[in-house]
């Protein structure tokens, strides 16, 4: 079941449903004082829909969670609480997103098409678990079950990348315009190791 | 009654009517697998408007047709039901706008300005049939006949071409910024055969 | 209490209070008949929400203060009634943003990223007075007192310098793209004396 790599590769969710998903097995352990996550997404579903982007869960915590809201913010939760956003509107064309966070300040911002947002202070100190599952396309509710159509992705996902720092600027800039930068040490997407489950198809991008 | 050629030329459809079109004559049968369809379009109508933007119809089906729906939405339609795709509005610019879809894998998607639409995935599988008649500025309800004018087109296309194959993004991309790209197989705007009926001026584009 | 030089970097003022603010400390009296004032700013605050820019208070008058009003114009006001210009909104993301004014025709004028806005004529003949504060963050209805936190600024400034004269649009273009330009005189934001109280970050700009 488990699979290799997906250099140039996207992920498409093509249907609403509760089974369709992607689990990530990360190259090491995510317990985390900081992070970057990015990714490329496209989507067509309603302004007014909550939509999971990525979902890392434990037995009794949702760890990092990023969603759009259904006002349209985007925000992150580490285990209770969240953080919102106003960023740009998820469209039909592809954007590209990555959220940075680190421990020591608690300083969290969304980067859009290589774009800061403002910082937001957000949870100062604290640490994430390790030995979680990581699943794109659905919100697991308990680890590894209770999954809802009405929160799960539509669209397009690809090119998703994790480091356990934060990237400067530049490498983030750099990122989003497609060159060549050090590879994510959690998640490499020419190298990810996935597991497919329910409707989801791997296409060639282009 | 029949043109030869439309290099540098646009299509003006100045009013409202049930009895302007320009029917197209393929250089090779329509019995499609796949197909790239390219033009550009600009409008004033409404947005809560329907309008027809391309109609290929045999006998008992409309085969192929793309539509901006009274909600805004840009949707196209093989024998049945349609599939919807929320784009950027059409407007009193110039819209560069293609359409792709291959039957074996159903991936269909829309181009605006060199940019793919998420991609959907419609009716896998299905084959457009051959011997229709192609038409621009109105939909035919039955084969050459039934035209509403509240479905036609108003304002200017130009520079409609179309291929039996999916293009990829770079010649996509390519034609979206004139560039020379293979010409289309089964209709190149350069040397189209082309019929005009009714209000249509074939303008100099410039 | 009091430091200095803030090159390459960010004021992050993350909640709403009505204690948290920076004030500056100008290089020379701010006896001026004539300015340029240029800064940085992010903010996330609904359109809605009054938000404090910028103020200079001395004893009996409000001398200078920038405003973004509930309406969503920005506007500034010296000793009396304001001036009111329509601009872009601000966002997440950072708007470079100058204020130019002289005091012989009353010319005055807001840049966004480098453009100009129209110009307004406002109190020509007037002088801006010496020997007042200058805060950022929040709005003093007295010299040094009466802070609201519904006024209050929320997000990021940086960059922030000040001329005694209006600096040419090439100039101005020449600052909104990072380049060197001649040091504010008033403020400099590389060498800037300041003082911090409550709850305000000074964070890397990256």
């Amino acid at each position: 079941m488990s699979n290799l790599g997906l250099r140039n590769k996207v992920l498409v969710f093509p249907f609403e449903t509760d089974f369709s998903y992607v689990a990530l097995v990360p190259q090491k352990d995510m317990a985390l004082q900081a992070f970057t996550l990015c990714l490329r997404v496209a989507t067509e579903l309603p302004e007014e829909r909550q939509i999971i982007l990525f979902a890392y869960r434990t037995s009794d915590y949702d760890e990092l969670n990023v969603w759009r809201e259904k006002d349209g913010r985007v925000s992150f939760y580490m285990s209770g609480d969240g953080t919102f956003y106003h960023l740009p509107p998820l469209s039909t064309f592809r954007t590209s997103l990555c959220l940075t966070w680190e421990s020591r300040t608690g300083l969290a911002a969304f980067w859009v098409e290589g774009k800061r947002s403002t910082y937001q202070v957000y949870k100062p100190g604290h640490s994430i678990r390790p030995k979680g599952t990581v699943l794109l396309g659905q919100d697991p509710d308990k680890h590894l079950g209770g999954l809802e159509a009405t929160q799960s992705f539509v669209g397009e996902l690809t090119d998703l990348n994790m480091w356990d720092f934060v990237l400067s600027r530049s490498l983030i800039q750099a990122w989003h315009y497609g060159h060549k930068i050090p590879k994510g040490n959690i998640f490499d997407w020419a190298t990810i190791k996935y597991e497919l489950s329910g409707n989801v198809m791997v296409v060639d991008d282009d």
